[in-house]
C-alpha cells in the first residue's frame, strides 16, 4: 500500500475536517427535514431523484466508505434502503450514521488519510480524497435540495450557518 | 492577528487544497458551457437566480477573497457585474480568474491560511476556512445549475470527472 505524505506544513488537522464534515451533514439534515412527507419522496426535477433517494446515497457512501477506510476492509456500495420509508425513518438513519462516523473516525490515524484506498473496490484514492469526495457529493446533492425546495415555495435553511 | 495552529499530522498540502479548488473549477466552467446562451442569463426555478448571477457570485468571491489573503488588504464584494452580457465574458473572466488564484496562491503561505482574516469586512475565520467556504458554495450553486440544466433536458457535465 502506497503512503504519499503531504509535503508542506499542516493545514487542516484531522480534527478540523471531521468538524467540517458534520457541519455539512448537520446543514442537510435541516434540508431532509424542511420537505414535506410525500414530496421527500416523490418530488422531482427534470427526471431527477427525489431527494429521499439522494439521501440514501449519501449514507451509502458516508460511514460505509469510513468504515473501509477506518478498517481497511473493503465494503459495499449499497444504495437501495427500501427499509427507510418516512421523513423520520431517514432522520434515524441520518442521526445513527453521525454517531457511527464520529466513532469510526476516531480509529482513522492521520497517516491513514494519506494511504491508497480502493474505495467500494471501484474508487481508487488517498483517504483524504475519498473524504472530501463524501464532502463534495453531499453539497452537490443537497444544493440540488435547495432547488427542490425553492419550487415548492419553501425556503431552504440558510447555507452559511452550518 | 491570531494564528491558531493545526494541531496534528499534516493531512493536505497547500498545493493540493490549490489543486482541488481548480478542479472544482474546471467542473464549473463546464457547467456554464452546458447552458444555452439565452437559459443561463433567463432560465430559474422557484425565483432563484439564472445561473449567470450565481456565476458572477462565484467569480465575485474567488479572487477578491484570495487577494486579502494573499495581501491582507480589504476587498469589497461585489456581485454586480453588469459588463458580462454573453457565454464567452463569462467564461473569460473565469479564465483570468483561474490564473489570477494561481498567481495569488503562490503569495499564500501555509500559515497564512491559519491566520483570522475578516474577509470582505464582514466574514472572520481563519483563511483555510474561507477558502473551504469559497469552494463548497461554488459547489452548492454549481448542484443548482445541474437541476437546471436538466429541467432543460440537458445533460450536465458528470460530477466525479473533475
Amino acid at each position: 500500500m502506497n503512503t504519499t505524505a503531504a509535503n508542506t506544513q499542516s493545514i487542516l488537522s484531522s480534527e478540523e475536517i471531521l468538524t467540517h464534515w458534520q457541519g455539512h451533514r448537520g446543514l442537510t439534515r435541516r434540508v431532509i427535514e424542511a420537505f414535506p412527507e410525500k414530496e421527500l419522496f416523490e418530488f422531482s426535477i427534470g427526471g431527477m431523484r427525489p431527494f429521499s433517494e439522494m439521501t440514501k446515497e449519501l449514507l451509502a457512501i458516508a460511514v460505509p466508505g469510513l468504515t473501509q477506510i477506518a478498517h481497511d476492509k473493503e465494503t459495499e456500495l449499497e444504495e437501495k434502503r427500501d427499509e427507510l420509508k418516512t421523513k423520520q425513518d431517514l432522520l434515524n438513519a441520518w442521526d445513527q450514521s453521525t454517531d457511527e462516523i464520529n466513532a469510526l473516525w476516531k480509529l482513522v490515524k492521520p497517516e491513514r488519510l494519506r494511504e491508497e484506498i480502493n474505495l467500494f473496490g471501484q474508487y481508487n484514492n488517498i483517504g483524504i480524497k475519498s473524504v472530501q469526495y463524501f464532502i463534495d457529493n453531499e453539497i452537490h446533492h443537497r444544493g440540488q435540495g435547495y432547488v427542490y425546495l425553492r419550487a415548492l415555495g419553501i425556503e431552504p435553511p440558510y447555507f452559511w450557518e452550518h
